[in-house]
């Protein structure tokens, strides 16, 4: 038997563009001899279609889709993911489902039994959990089919007390077919090996996995389909951050018969940027927009952002405003045009002092027995965003937010002001992998100016102004951090790694206080496994000191 | 038996605050001769503690809390809730537990089994449902004890399979306790009285429910507690947005001796006038904040959120900010002082021309050639976002947010102008309802001068601007808005209500394409069945058209 993998990106809701994608990639494998092409989970309606599942119309337009897809599927048949609707009087009121179309019809429906809800999942939300174990018998092969989650419940921890496979098994499939829509993060294509290994191993099965790939939103989809014979060998790893089609014969597979063609794994700091170029290009894409715009500091976090847009979007796409105040050093207007030129993009030098005075006039009755502090500071931040998005009023440009994971975390940035923007790019980046992405950038040639990587990082709002003035040094920050968000450890355990009581609470409390901030940040592209937004939902009103 | 049901406000994972709390009321009722003091879901942590419960030390913290109580509990017995760890080696981490707590420790364990995913509700992010369905035995009687949606799976739409009461009545219990935090709409209160009534109904037991009372954030707590007899008739029903405590004999509710005690009904935009007060002012209280800001345009919204400010916390508190442009009509500045005037609040006129010709100045060289559109209309709403943010972080003030539904909803709104504050208070109320609350407002006095009520709601960010040039009226507006929203209709089903089909086509294309605006938005007091925010989750990147 011919299978073949179909990675697809997949627009949420265009039914039209999906389907017809969908369809154009069964009648290209039909005439490749191709007896079964797979698609990822919920293909019908882009994953995660969110909301949009409570509305009855939406699933309508998925069962249409369905509908047409089955239709061309004579003499070829296809596994695709789509909402389906529980037919049952109690539970929720939908499945997702994998359905296998042959013959012009649905000829087997299997719903997913383990819906993932934490981080950035919510599928409990919408969806009942199967309970059918059943294969379907499709050219003499007794096929297993799976969703994603349903082969992940096999690690040291398990979430559920339930293993999908381990029912199938007493139907003696054989092979495992798993559709999936696994979204990135910079550890997951090795764990995901090693844990689809795992099922291979476990079930004596090979294994034939389909990721979706492509950006929604803030989540990122690496793709990385793979197909694993029953030894638990990976016999053939598709592209990562493209769509791609892949034939295999499955006898081949099941006899060890084939060549095992792996590819050349990557730095964590390699996939962080090239999924963070895909994530601007997809958005952009999908929204229809194709100009952006940014506050080009000088600092080190907007020349990344702009050298990694400048690869998403071209370089003529992209427009930088220099924004310089009284207090911003000769040196960062000079390495921002200097960076510019580097890359090619085009850039306006719109000085912001003016505007500064005349909001100390308008408020000099109500401020005049104050001092100079924050609030002159955040004025100046927030100048520059309405500039900004002047620009982008005017001019169509979507404005990309340059603050890191760092900032973001303590809360050392400005709402309304250098928070501000349509996309945050590398919001879950913290700022000692900033650096290490604007080496990757550095890489064959001196993109970002060497001045920009080693001049100590300063938000320019007062005279003499440093980071390190009101933060740690970043590289125990951003292990306190690290250690406090994507692994959940205690003041206690974190201060056992080495660091002083005294920085770490106040780091703690930092966190904690500034989820009001955060709240009201742009989507961030999440390349990490706790990234700020919908992954991590911490209440703004709360009184808890660790 | 003698049963005290003690309906609180908790802050979330402050444990020293909410165990001394609870601990003063077991002692207050054990002096009264209380045989069981009852408190509410969670109340050990505050409900929602959200991802706060992913942290270890977190629980550690709720267990010590529990022992500590428990320790109180001699000669009387407690109901509280906590998370508690599930001992089993697969399935989610904790339980959503209700615990008796007496002779020092914890008697009886029951874990919540029907746990809500929906709406704002993420509990399956945390719990494992519970499986075990006895009852416990104290002082003679047989009692049920279950938490919040265990009892609500009972009517038309069952969202689960199972009937955690159905279980527990094999062991034919005297009494239902169940212990809540059921969250705030203004058609909740009414809702829950039903469903628990069908509750004693079908079990012919009477009920005792404890909910929780006061705001976490967006979400809003009415308290409302109630007790029901076995025919489903309410004997008593506790303070709405207050805490309470209440006594009652047990046998006198089993052999129905006691009169019943109802509350007089409220109109449901009482409901919400109180709802909003009591988010206001539990927001400030707990996060420490005592002063609020605003801009005061000298419209509806604007003047209604200035007047529940007031009442919240005190017409000392609240400083309204007049922000006048060359295009703010005169009576606008009249009417909005007139207003402070009645309502004894301090204001400043702060004229914004100056800076917005220094932004006309600035930007002049790259815009000479366009002509005034909607970039300079949000250039005006961000100048007077940044004044405000000015007086907010130079005096400690917190920028109430005056936005409403019908204008969140359709994306008619300047991010980072408007759009901006640590709390929007009525970006759940629809424009029609902020009219009525205007009249709820006045209802024994003209506190919101009527020439404000009764004027053409207008942006004024050009000459002769009114909402309608760019909107449909008011009336037609929310009615497409609720149908889309909250009762999540389609295009065709909302033609079908009379309204003209191009006016619903571009009201869905404005609030689907408005997503990118609602998500960097304030918190908002939730007051409806569907608030933008956590309760309502779309995609961004996504392209439906219904």
């Amino acid at each position: 038997m011919k299978i073949a993998l179909a990675q697809q990106d997949y627009h949420i809701g265009n039914f039209k563009q999906n389907t017809s994608k969908i369809i154009t990639s069964i009648l290209e494998a039909k005439a490749l001899g191709v007896d079964l092409i797979i698609f990822p989970e919920l293909c019908i309606s882009g994953y995660p279609p969110r909301d949009f599942l409570e509305y009855d119309h939406f699933i309508d337009e998925c069962n249409n889709s369905v509908r047409e897809i089955a239709e061309h599927c004579n003499g070829i048949a296809a596994i695709v993911g789509s909402p389906v609707r529980n037919p049952n009087n109690s539970g929720k009121l939908l499945y997702n489902a994998a359905l296998f179309l042959a013959e012009g019809e649905i000829a087997f429906e299997y719903d997913k039994a383990l819906l993932p809800d934490y981080d950035v999942f919510d599928e409990y939300r919408y969806f009942e959990p199967g309970k059918k174990f059943d294969v379907f018998k499709y050219k003499g092969k007794s096929i297993a089919i799976t969703i994603c989650e349903d082969l992940w419940n096999i690690g040291s921890e398990q979430l559920y007390t339930l293993h999908p496979m381990d029912e199938i098994m007493k139907q003696a499939p054989d092979v495992i077919i798993n559709i999936a829509a696994s979204p990135f993060h910079y550890e997951q294509a090795q764990l995901r090996k090693q844990l689809l290994s795992k099922n291979a191993c476990k079930y004596k099965l090979p294994v034939f996995y389909v990721n979706q790939v492509g950006s929604q939103t803030e989540l990122l989809f690496d793709g990385g389909s793979l197909v694993i014979d029953s030894n638990g060998r990976i016999i053939a790893e598709m592209a990562y951050f493209k769509e791609d089609f892949k034939v295999f014969e499955l006898d081949s597979i099941i006899d060890h018969s084939i060549k095992s063609q792996v590819l050349q794994a990557h730095q964590p700091i390699e996939l962080i940027k090239n999924a963070l170029v895909m994530g601007i290009k997809d958005y952009f894409s999908k929204m229809g927009f194709r100009k952006a715009i940014l506050g080009l500091s000088g600092g080190i976090d907007s020349a990344v952002v702009l050298a990694l847009a400048a690869e998403a979007l071209g370089k003529e796409n992209v427009l930088s405003i220099l924004l310089p105040s009284q207090f911003s050093s000769e040196h960062s207007v000079k390495d921002a045009i200097q960076l510019s030129e580097n890359l090619g993009t085009n850039w306006h030098n719109v000085p912001i002092e003016d505007c500064y005075h005349a909001f100390e006039n308008t408020l000099t009755s109500y401020f005049s027995e104050t001092s100079f502090d924050l609030t002159e500071e955040n004025i100046q931040a927030r100048i520059r965003a309405v500039i900004l998005m002047a620009f982008s009023n005017k001019f169509g440009y979507i404005t990309l937010n340059t603050s890191n994971k760092s900032e973001a975390a303590v809360g050392y940035g400005t709402l309304y002001g250098d928070m501000c923007g349509g996309l945050s790019v590398i919001g879950d980046v913290y700022k000692t992998q900033v650096w290490q992405l604007a080496e990757c950038i550095n890489s064959e040639q001196e993109i970002i100016p060497n001045q920009i990587i080693e001049k100590p990082p300063s938000a320019e709002l007062r005279p003499g102004q440093f980071d390190t003035d009101s933060l740690p040094n970043y590289d125990i920050l951003d292990k306190i951090l690290y250690n406090y968000i994507e692994k959940r450890k205690s003041l206690k355990e974190i201060i056992k790694l080495g660091i002083d009581e005294d920085v770490v609470q106040r780091v703690f409390k930092l966190v904690n206080n500034s989820e009001y901030k955060r709240f009201q940040s742009p989507p961030t592209l999440r390349i990490s496994q706790k990234a700020f937004g919908m992954g991590r939902r911490m209440p703004i009103v709360a009184n808890y000191k660790t």
